[in-house]
This record gives structure tokens, C-alpha cells and sequence, in this order.
């Protein structure tokens, strides 16, 4: 794969400074279009060690115009990112739309470290290797350009390079085959990036090789292939989406309602005062306890709440908040996203705010606005909704390797409770403020939003984020249902190892174990 | 000055719930017009141990709109944390215009502490309080409203309280006293809290002391204080500013050019040909080691650029970023704020940005634009930039104090040579993006400008964060004395100890010591 960056390719002094000019001044053209759309622009600049990718990106930095463009590296994982999924210093580094980051490895660095260094074996680096595909095609359905260089170096100049190096700059590198057996590491570095490039080229998020060898020919290389990347994307509509098919929503009105999940809930069932009030008392002790086991434990706990207008979130979440010490605890009602949050990925404001380990984290209302209101309301594209169920199913599947306890809870109340609750809140000073004449019109959906929730449950409830759907009707009898369905779950995973529930393939790549909890307030 | 609140208040149940749902509607409709000013609202929730304070915030969680509403705490210090300025952590934290955060201990935390457990002394605790003092009225001139809540239970009952407690709730507590010598402790923990309390309750932000023995009464108290606040709050204009003075910026046109201290320089000075070059080659090459140095040592490099339009900041800049490893190093353009950073103080988003220990950030434009653009063209008022001298000068010492060297350079050039850059930019292609009508109308402000520049580096210039004034006439000359600049400054400071050139006051509450870089990428 990669004898065409073996050729020896060079650029004249002089013919570098013709083409340079030009080059800068096509780039801060197209820089100035990028601006006016809706692309993110992310380059990913990877390749053998002591190939000159920091000279690259000083290269870049001052060809473009540094307002629009940020460049990442990923040294020193923090606790602040060890106690958090993987890739959330990544989804912190994404650009906003219009502007570039340049990322030094980006996703790719550390897996390819780890099989270089022989900690994981080929299996595990393919498992990573489709999530890193899976991550791009949701990058670049998003609208984003993924531009992706690898640097490379024949072995001869690569041994050259590294007698040039001081023994503090060979320090800094540790991908950098040890003098005594060069060609033999040399050679297994060529055979884990063949691997890993093979793997991750395609359409969505190409790969460009280039030769290395020569800083003038390297350079300008690149800038052209930007160059051309960008004007290529601008130029043409977002990447292909499938073609949109009948929307199980779209019931014409003679249509019978469908029998769901839903119907299957006896809203019926209720729960006996007093017996309410003890079982609360219990369960809402045993919850405190869980909490602080789970906050030694580095364990993070998320609850989603969604459910129809009106059907016990606030009531339920106030049950739990009330139970559990408040610097354990963060409830996050989601509104209207930012203009920051509007410039990215709707995952994005998610991925912001999650925990650090061993916190409570309670979502009122969640990223299944996506398949739920904003399918409905058709404020996302066919297209959008459709690829929500995966993206949301990979989003929590990291939530919970990184050992998070993730419960989705779906309130549900019959059409007459709910009337009788709207009018309740007109009629009751202090809960005026949550019945709008939007929760009105939403009643005239109620079918549409059926359905919706259907497909959501199907598609989304997963072994290792399960959804509980709660009868709502009698307000004592959910409650309970709640708080039990919280204890039972984190009774059971804290008894058992950090993500055991899904470390089913072990990827490459994976946080080094964690340290042990310090003291709180260290 | 406790008496106040050992006189066995309490409310009872029937009162209690006669009171909780008018006061509920009034919060809620305070709140809602809360949403409508630009109002940040701070609420700090401290106290003795065992007074209650989560179940308080708890309380106010479940009577408030959650939407608008954060609550935070300060337990387990992050290495990112503790890598930057102290007050970052409660910068991140500050709510926008409109909407109410609920701090644990906030920044009161730590000193009380500290001090409780001998850790420091009283004049360490008072140079803390003092700066509380100026955050605090930082804070309220910028609009926001700080209420402060000191919860407190009398000896016998805290007493009874621990009692009470469990093995492990007594473990999370660091300023409980310990059974055998509890009426000591109890003495000196109000001794240190008395102490706090007097030198940091200002009308700005007063303290209200609320007896908590009583849940019920401790709780409607919270709440109706914290409503009659907000209310006094809204129906009031900002807080009381200083009587503005004659501008001397408001020169008549008829007056003379004020002499400054941009005059002294010697615009003439240049530098020959090839002696750039070789110095070039030689400070680069000193400024890339230097950077690793700081990197092992954990020192942060600040480099702030601002100067005249055409001033040569831009080629300064890529000067030294070209020596520095890209890893190493972020150059940020100061672009407009986003929302998120409009409904903050302005010195938010540069809190926002300040990196990890052993980085090197450089602002191209930066703060001072405060001072200089938003002073000139009035968007800012007279009474904000005149505050904003001391509040930079803050800034910039809580930065020192950390460990970082900051350095600020100010490129002047003349009238002609100005306008000869502008003729070249908008001659050649890649540089025309650099150059606006703005520009050109700033060029009629020049006499402003200039007093304003020179303002700015009298009241600015510290010991610990001085400003350079380049000549820039001749630009290898100035990119030289920048770099040279750099190089003496950074070698002299790696040679010290961490922040030893401003720790003349040792504060309580500093950061424990900081750990040993481990290795990169680790």
C-alpha cells in the first residue's frame, strides 16, 4: 500500500515559492466560502513518527486565516476525560460549522499505539476500527468533511531522520522504531497503519498517503488536496442519503390506530396510600445508599425521562433528586440548544455534559427529542430521525463501557388523565407556568407520537440500556414503579465489574484502569 | 454574632404548608421575569456541617423551574483544575443573564477549611477574603445578583446531629468536630466562620444567617429571602457605578497630540539582512527547547498580541509558532463572543480558554480590547473599561499565581508605514482578506487610539506581567526584539520556582502541590 509515498517525489526552492502564493491565496478564498456554509471541516493528520506532521500543521497555520481554524493534539489524557467515555474529548475538539479543526491522530493514535506496542491483538483493533467508520459516516452524514492525511517515510529516511533527532525529541516519540531491531518494528508499523488505513478509507472519509521525505513536495501537497476537498464539498450537496420510503406516521385519517407497546400498559393499576408512602420511604433510603456506593465506585448513573405532557416526569424526578444528596446530583431539563450547540451535531449538547465518574445525571427529556418531537413536528429530515436510533444506540453503548448505569424511562398516561392533569395545572397557581398551548396541539398528535414512541422502544431498548415503559395514570403506583426499577438496576450492576454488562469485545484503545476514587474534596 | 441564630425559631407544619405554595407561585413568577434581564443570579449555600444544606438546595431545586436553575459542588479537584487558576472552576460555573446557579461552599469552601484544619493562617485567610471581596464585587458591577447563605445549628444541636449520623455520612463531613474535643472545635470553626463572614458580607453581597434547626423554618426562610432579593434586584438598575469623569479621550480637535509613551519609541531602528536571519535561526531554535522545558515543568506560557492594524502581529506570531512544536502551542484569534459568551462576564471566555499547566497559548488580540476598541468606539461604558484595569489585572495575577509567565507585547508602527501596509495588502491577493473599511476608519481615531494604548500600559504594566513596546517600523527588527523578549523572559522564569515571583502573600485555599508531569501521551 504504500510504495507510491517510495517514489522520492520533490519540489524544487523555486518552483515551491511559485505555487505557494497562489496556493495561499485559493485557500483563504475558499476558507472565506467555508465560512458562509454549514461544513464543519475536520483533517485528521497522522503518519509514521519523525514524518514532519507538526511542520504540516505550521504549515497550515499560516497559510489559512487562524480565526476558523484550531488545531488539537491528544497527549495526557486528564481524569477529566479518563472519567468519561473515550471519545468525549474528541466531540469536545469537533469544529463548529464553517470552521477547521486539525486533529494530530485524532481517533486513530491510540489505537494504533496499542497494537503497535502489542497490547491489543488485531481483533480488538478491527472492533475499534468500526466504530471509528461508524463515527465518521455519522460525521459526514452530519454534513461535515473528514479529510484525512497519512505521512509516510521509507525506511531508510525514517532511520535518518531519527539519528538527526536529540535523545529528548526521540523521548517524545513512542512509535519510533528502537535502533537495534529497525527494520523488524519498521516493518510492523507498516503492517498496523496497512491495517488501519484499509480499514477506515472510504468514500465518506478518504484517506490521502503522502511521501514525507521531501518538506516542500509534502507541503504543498497538502495544501492542494485541501484545496480540492473543500472546493469538492461546497460545491456539492450533503453526501448521499437513502431515499426517503413511507413514513409509518403519515396515516391517512380513515386509518385504524395501531395497536403498540402502548396499549399494552393497564393504566389501570394503582397503588394504595399508605402502602405508597412506606415503600417510598424505603426505596428512597436504599437509593441514597446506592448513590454514594456507586459515587465510591466511580460508577455514573443516567437516567433519561421522556414520557407524554403531563405524565409524571417532574413528579418522578423530584421523588429520586429528593432522595439523593445534592452534590451527587445533576438534573438537566433539556431546552432550547444554543447558538454554540446549534453549529454542531445534535449529540453534541449531550456529549458536553456528561458526568464526571461516580455522579447522577437526570435527563428531562433527552437526545430522543430527535425520533420523538423532532420527527413529529418534521423539524428533522426523514433521514436524520432514521439514523438517530443508531447513533443514539452507539452514543449510550459508550456511555456504558465506560461504566456508566444508563435507564430510560418512558412515562405513559391514558387521554383522559392527561385532559384532567392540563386542566389541573390551569386551575393551580404554581403549576401554571408548565401547561403551554403547545401541550394543546401536541394533544392532536397523540397517534403520530404513538407510533413514534413504538419505534423508538423497539429500536432502541438494548440489553445494556434497557427502556422501562411506567403506567402513569395513578401518580403513587409510577412513582413506585420508578424508584424500584432504579434500585433493582443499580443493586445489580454495582454488584458486578465496570462495564462487564457490555464488555463483550474488548477494544483497542480502551482508558487504562482507573485510579481509585480520592478522598471527596481532595 | 451567631446569637441570632440560636433562638430555637421553627415553624410548624400546618403554618408551613399554609406559606409553601403562595411563596412556590411568587418564586415561579419571579423567576419567569428573571428569564427577562440580564441578571446572573448566584446563590452560595454554606454553613456548619450537618445544618442541612442539600436538602436546601434540594428544596429549592423542587419549588424552582429546574430550567434556568444549575446547582454545583466542589469536591475532587480534577487534575484540569488544578492545573489552571483556582477561580476557574467557578468561572465554568457561573450561570448566564437570566438564569440562577446554587453553589455548595462556592469559593468560601476552601479557606473555611483550610483555615478550620490549620492548614494556613489568619493572614493567609484574610489575603483570600480580599480577593473574594473584589470577585464578588466583580461580579455585581458586571449585573449579576450574590446571595449568600450561612446555615447554623447551635453546639448541642450539631451534636445531636452527629449522633445521628452515620459511619459513612460522618466520613464525607472534614469540618465536623470529633467527639472528644467537640466543644473546642466547635469554638474554633465559628471563630474562623465569624471571621469570614464580617470582612466578606458587603452590601453587594450580604450574607444572611439562617438558623437551620428547624427544616421547615430554615427552608421558608431560604426561600423567602432569596424571593425578596431577586425582586429588589429586578425592580432595581445596577448597582451603584462611579460618577462618570471627562473622558480624556474627548480631546477637542483643536488640542495637541498628547505625548506618550508611543512617542518615546524609535520607530527608526532597523535591523540588516543577514544578522536577522542568523538571530532568527538561533531563537528559534532557543525557544522550541524552552517550550519543552515548560512543558516538563508544568509552566504555562501566555504571549498576548495587540497593536496597531498592520502592526506585524500576525508575522511576530507565526514566528515563534513556527519554532514551537504544534503540540505544544494554541494561537487564538480573538473573534466576536457567541451567545453563551455575550451572557457573560467578558472575561468569561477568555477563563474559558486558559489551557493545562505547560501549554503555550498566545491571544492575538485579547482582554485589553476592553480597554482599547470596545473603550474608543464606546460599546463599552466609561465605568466598565475603568473597572476593567484592575479586573485584568486580577486575571492576570491569578494566571501568574498558578505558574504561568505572561508576557504582553504592543507593536507600534508609524502613520506612513501603516498606510503603505494597507496599499500592499490590498495589492497582494493573499493578504487582501486582512484588510476592511474598518481599518481604514480606525486610521482617523489614531490620537484616541493612542491615549487609550498608553493608558493601557500605565495602569497594566506589572511586575509579574509586563508589556513590550515594539517598534515595528522595521519588521525583522521587531520580530527579534519579540522573540529575544521571549527567550530572556522564559529562561529567567523556568530558572524559579513556580509563581515564586508574585507568591509574596501565601493564600489559603491554594491548590495542594501539583504532581509530576507524567509522561505525554501517557
Amino acid at each position: 500500500m504504500f510504495e507510491a509515498t517510495k517514489v522520492g517525489r520533490s519540489v524544487s526552492k523555486s518552483e515551491f515559492k511559485e505555487q505557494r502564493d497562489e496556493l495561499r491565496t485559493q485557500l483563504l478564498e475558499v476558507q472565506r466560502q467555508l465560512r458562509e456554509t454549514h461544513i464543519p471541516v475536520i483533517v485528521v493528520v497522522a503518519g509514521v513518527e519523525a514524518a514532519g506532521k507538526g511542520e504540516v500543521v505550521n504549515r497550515l497555520n499560516e497559510w489559512l486565516d487562524t480565526r476558523g481554524l484550531q488545531t488539537f493534539a491528544y497527549w495526557d489524557l486528564s481524569d477529566e476525560e479518563r472519567e468519561r467515555p473515550r471519545y468525549w474529548r474528541f466531540w469536545r475538539n469537533l469544529p463548529p460549522r464553517g470552521e477547521i479543526a486539525l486533529l494530530f491522530g485524532g481517533w486513530y493514535l491510540t489505537p494504533i499505539e496499542h497494537r503497535f506496542r502489542g497490547l491489543c491483538d488485531d481483533a480488538a483493533l478491527d472492533a475499534e476500527l468500526t466504530r471509528i467508520v461508524d463515527f465518521e459516516r455519522m460525521l459526514t452524514q452530519d454534513g461535515a468533511l473528514v479529510v484525512k492525511f497519512w505521512f509516510h517515510l521509507n525506511e531508510k529516511d525514517q532511520k535518518q531522520r531519527l539519528k538527526e533527532l536529540s535523545r529528548d525529541d526521540r523521548s517524545r516519540w513512542k512509535m519510533l522504531p528502537e535502533k537495534s531491531k529497525f527494520s523488524e518494528q519498521y516493518e510492523l508499523f507498516e503492517h498496523v497503519a496497512e491495517r488501519v488505513i484499509r480499514q477506515t478509507d472510504r468514500g465518506i472519509a478518504p484517506w490521502y498517503l503522502v511521501e514525507a521525505t521531501d518538506s516542500r513536495y509534502r507541503d504543498l501537497t497538502v495544501g492542494k488536496t485541501l484545496l480540492q476537498a473543500i472546493r469538492a464539498r461546497i460545491s456539492q450537496p450533503l453526501p448521499m442519503e437513502p431515499p426517503p420510503t413511507a413514513d409509518p406516521l403519515d396515516l391517512p385519517d380513515s386509518a385504524p390506530a395501531q395497536i403498540t407497546l402502548l396499549d399494552q400498559l393497564d393504566l389501570t393499576q394503582k397503588l394504595e396510600r399508605d402502602l405508597y408512602k412506606s415503600e417510598l420511604k424505603r426505596l428512597q433510603a436504599e437509593i441514597n445508599e446506592l448513590t454514594w456506593t456507586a459515587y465510591k465506585k466511580q460508577r455514573t448513573t443516567v437516567l433519561v425521562f421522556e414520557g407524554m405532557d403531563a405524565g409524571g416526569k417532574g413528579g418522578a424526578i423530584r421523588r429520586i433528586t429528593s432522595a439523593v444528596d445534592a452534590r451527587l446530583y445533576r438534573a438537566i431539563p433539556v431546552a432550547a440548544p444554543s447558538d454554540e450547540e446549534k453549529a454542531h451535531h445534535y449529540l453534541w449538547r449531550f456529549w458536553r455534559h456528561i458526568p464526571r465518574a461516580g455522579y447522577m445525571i437526570i435527563y428531562d427529556r433527552s437526545w430522543y427529542g430527535r425520533v420523538l418531537v423532532e420527527r413529529v413536528e418534521g423539524f428533522a429530515s426523514e433521514a436524520e430521525w432514521r439514523r438517530a436510533y443508531s447513533e443514539i444506540n452507539d452514543f449510550e453503548e459508550q456511555l456504558v463501557e465506560q461504566g456508566a448505569i444508563l435507564l430510560k424511562f418512558w412515562l405513559q398516561v391514558s387521554d383522559d388523565e392527561q385532559l384532567e392533569r392540563f386542566r389541573d395545572r390551569e386551575k393551580t397557581p404554581y403549576k401554571q407556568y408548565k401547561i403551554t398551548d403547545e401541550d394543546w396541539r401536541n394533544r392532536e398528535k397523540a397517534p403520530q407520537y404513538k407510533a413514534a414512541v413504538n419505534e423508538m422502544v423497539a429500536r432502541t431498548s438494548t440489553e445494556y440500556a434497557p427502556w422501562t415503559l411506567v403506567e402513569g395514570d395513578d401518580k403513587p403506583f409510577a412513582r413506585i414503579r420508578v424508584l424500584s426499577t432504579i434500585c433493582e438496576q443499580l443493586r445489580a450492576a454495582l454488584a458486578e465489574d465496570v462495564g462487564a454488562s457490555v464488555r463483550s469485545v474488548k477494544r483497542c484503545g480502551d482508558h487504562p484502569e482507573r485510579r481509585a476514587k480520592p478522598e471527596a474534596r481532595d
